[in-house]
């Protein structure tokens, strides 16, 4: 399926079907094409939280508008974006320098350039750190969306929850943004989706000032 | 192209063929097939300022730590995240919200609920503002570079540049977050491109608390 089918078939679908499963296996694929998303500086701030049992979907379901596709899709993935995923000593932020200096893209003399650039980018304010965990998680949700579509699968980006509910009930830190839920399944035999809204064009698209 | 291929085959380039233009009829393309991704409340909170002459990049590169990528690639997207792409007034949420009456998938009766729903979940704070921005412009920037891969382009997204200089030099309201440059064109003849990074695997990016 060549990309501009895939951008046009990936559609938000609202009824799931509730027998059949994703295997671990189409699950693991999904998200390893889509980890290969670009992010700043590789740091990748983006975690999830794969939600398959009825219980725990339950529970999600009460904090986002009672959604029937909550509970209906059989994987809903509760998308984090890591506020804190450009400092000194963050886990990620550390495999990755190891993984450059080891690939030979950056040199251990370059470690305070590579540190001081991340903060003056992304520390100046906290509108940057939740700017940069936002901008690089819409990046990789954008690619689970494609890559669901891609083998398959139906999707559904949610962002009707309430958001400091859900950081509660979940136990999520407080270095993570919740940008989004992904319910992930199969469309409903039976039902259609409804045709493709609206698109600004080109021209509504591009401005100047 | 199939989209795995795609994912794979998208890097983030750093030297622009100079000699080699992208038409006019190739960017809109590719910015249309883009067009089609997904939004909160399909808001489609961004916008692209396009530039293609010399001295609008130049200005730019010496606002972007004098990459010379800015000035070498044939068109350079300022990409715009709208913080206030949710309020009532707003000229797409009026369009969008016409183009839902029309299509039938609201109706008249549902505009208070539509209003309040986008302000309940967008407008709680400037941060849930400002994410509900970068976080939909993210999905719209990464449909960008997929579809520019398919269609034989290269890109690179860029954060190394001053936000708020940029923000001046380029008269950009207030309204808006710039949550990267895009530079876009083709890879410089005999350039090979580095291997790719390090990314985390399936069972780095699932995370429970």
């Amino acid at each position: 399926m060549d990309f501009k089918t895939v951008a046009a078939k990936r559609r938000a679908v609202n009824f799931f079907d509730e027998q059949k499963e994703v295997s671990d296996t189409l699950l693991r694929e999904m998200v390893e094409i889509a980890a290969k998303t670009p992010s700043s500086f590789n740091l990748q701030p983006w975690n999830l939280m794969v939600l398959k049992d009825a219980d725990a979907k339950g529970r999600l379901r009460k904090l986002a508008w009672d959604q029937p596709k909550v509970t209906e899709a059989p994987v809903v993935l509760i998308v984090l974006a890591d506020k804190s995923g450009w400092k000194e000593g963050h886990a990620t932020v550390e495999k990755n320098w190891k993984e450059m200096i080891a690939a030979g893209s950056m040199t251990a003399e370059q470690r305070e350039w590579f540190l001081n650039a991340a903060k003056s980018l992304y520390g100046w304010s906290d509108d940057a750190s939740l700017a940069f965990a936002a901008k690089n998680t819409g990046f990789f949700a954008m690619s689970l969306m494609y890559a669901a579509t891609s083998l398959g699968l139906s999707t559904h980006p949610m962002d009707g929850f309430d958001h400091e509910g859900v950081r509660k009930e979940f136990n999520i830190p407080d270095n993570y943004w919740v940008p989004l839920l992904l319910a992930v399944g199969y469309l409903k035999p039976g039902v259609e989706v409804n045709p493709p809204k609206w698109r600004k064009s080109y021209d509504e698209l591009v401005v100047s000032f």
